[in-house]
């Protein structure tokens, strides 16, 4: 059987998610071709990368040799909607990749999504902009590639969606040992190998509020009926429940790799020996507990940011965002992380149905607020 | 928005499976008729489901005073073959299920099936009648539903199945206990509301053992990429595998009207608030552990009746169906259950692509085997 071979672009092929798109492609060799792939800081990497799949376009924003690649250098923007490319895998982190993502919608592209910042910053900016120019999202956080699984040849819109949580490193540390732990401690999540951003987003739950958000756009659901339930294996990715009552999940071993494919090869699945199977004989069993919002007040800053909508979304994503870094760089605790936000958030003058300059005005303000509060803690 | 209303036959109406989808029905009053129904030895409830629902067409097999009812009276298969029946629910238990099946495959029907036993006896000439003639077929049993809607729009033919199974009331005794209980113990199932039959197939697990031929034959699949799960929480009906190593879950609490409901309203789901939510604060785990064979032979000679095929799995529903009757009975144990059905497949010698009269014959002859051997036990 003849099978058209698809061109990839990745972009933010150094970071996490990068790095494990290229592994899928690796091991599905007659399946893709690696078109371009653009890079943040890791030059190094992304010049091993360059020599092993051969991209035609590079982007590297911090390459100063650009005349020993044999692949064109272009903009990232322009790599997001080169014509010859099939899917758009955009896996920068952060705020950096809403302008990627817009570029990739405006020019109907197929896009696997993994930065979820740009949704829930911009959700229905970047909704609307793939919907006008008939580009599909494909979801690529493990989540919301269950739940797109789950709703898979149904015709009746769900009437809930449960995603789950793994709790994260802290999730039986009460609220006095969480205010204190150090960057090295929430850096060590329990089940996902993932980048340095979202695994400290998942120590404090910020990442679940970020999500719902993101599910709010993705599957058009409101932010109440969206619900999280902290599931420490981390098996069930998400559910999806039915107007009838019925529910379906998506299961698999925590791996990245699993939504990554599924986005790449949809809707075909292909045999990958090399992604993990779960072994029914040595699960013995799943654990269930509700999310408990006074020990993790990040999520219920998000739900609340999430329900409000407005730009409050966005300022919630940058001040998280600067916020994690300074928690990284020891320049706040943990337990500050929340703190700020929520300051933010107060006094936060929201914009009803932004535009992306007011998104992008009330990420700058977010920035600049949380410089300032913190200068003062 | 205006529904088309469709024409339910239930062959077996009085049974649980039946009762349980006229609550349906009932339920969901502007979207289902009730054009036939047909009942066996309980002719007191099939009089009040005629008053109740007013038929078009009954069969009733005990029924004398048939000038009082207003239903025209009509044979089972006349009624399986209706021209006005948009879905024929096939209810009626045990063997007698087979030639009804028969009737709406050739009727080019949809067929909601709830007996397994026509499926397990003569799966191929079932599933061919019904590719022929355009019938579909449409599982009504809780872990075939579950597969079914796990395969809902997928494109690529699924690895593996992973059946669930409660366990039943016996999961936690030992083989001496289990060879003694009582017809009491064994019909008092820990998480199901089922028929008689079914409900001491789920305590020796021939239950399970029938349901993994039962989908080798509805969802093509070799007998050996079937896999029996131990869940006693009843909560996951069923899960598939899919090539990339991702598996798809269907959950719900356990109730049959869930899987009636999405047969009969397929491929919609509507709203029924009758049904119970799964409440995820209250479930706290999810528990899994492998069959063992040893405890439970029923599991093992049906697997190995479902690998050998020709008339092997006729015989061995036949021989369960009378060493189950004669269980309740009292006339034999219920660790003879199992002794007489691997005696009577050891004797048996098999027709390879039976037709339907090997079939039957297999039947009748295992019958009289099962009677032989019991009386010289």
């Amino acid at each position: 059987m003849v099978h058209s071979i698809k061109n990839i672009v990745i972009l933010g092929s150094t970071g996490s998610i990068g790095r494990q798109t290229l592994e899928v492609i690796h091991s599905l060799p007659d399946r893709f071709k690696v078109l371009g792939l653009a890079g943040g800081t890791n030059a190094n990497l992304l010049k091993e990368q360059t020599e092993q799949f051969r991209p035609k376009y590079i982007y590297c924003q911090n390459c100063h040799d650009t005349n020993a690649c044999t692949a064109r250098f272009i903009p990232m923007e322009e790599m997001a909607a080169l014509p010859e490319a099939d899917i758009v895998v955009v896996a920068t982190p952060g705020s950096a990749g809403l302008q990627p993502v817009l570029a990739a919608a405006r020019a109907g592209k197929v896009i696997a999504l993994a930065n979820k910042e740009s949704l829930v910053s911009a959700g229905e900016i970047v909704t609307a902009t793939a919907q006008e120019n008939r580009a599909k999202i494909l979801p690529v956080d493990s989540e919301h590639s269950a739940i797109w699984q789950c709703l898979s040849g149904e015709v009746t819109p769900p009437a809930r969606i449960i995603l789950t949580a793994s709790g994260g490193p802290f999730r039986s540390l009460t609220k006095d040992e969480i205010a204190k732990v150090t960057p090295e401690q929430a850096l060590k999540h329990p089940s996902w190998k993932m980048g340095t951003k979202v695994t400290i987003d998942s120590a404090s739950l910020m990442n679940k509020g970020l999500e719902i958000i993101e599910a709010r756009w993705l599957f058009d659901m409101p932010v109440r009926n969206i619900q999280v339930v902290i599931h420490p294996q981390s098996i069930i990715h998400s559910m999806v429940e039915f107007a009838d009552g019925s529910l379906k999940a998506q299961l698999s071993r925590p791996d990245m790799r699993f939504p990554i494919q599924c986005a790449l090869t949809y809707p075909e699945r292909l045999t990958n020996l090399t992604l993990p199977r779960l072994n029914w004989a040595e699960i013995g069993k799943l654990d269930f507990e509700m999310p408990d919002m006074d020990r993790f007040p990040c999520l219920k800053l998000a739900i609340s940011a999430g329900e409000e909508g407005k730009t409050f979304p966005a300022a919630l994503c940058a001040a998280d965002e600067l916020a994690v870094e300074m928690f990284l760089k020891g320049e706040i605790g943990f337990g500050q992380i929340p703190q700020l936000i929520a300051k933010v958030l107060d006094a936060h003058q929201a914009v009803a149905s932004p535009s992306l300059d007011d998104i992008l005005a009330a990420d700058a303000w977010a920035r600049r607020k949380v410089t300032e509060l913190a200068g003062k803690l």
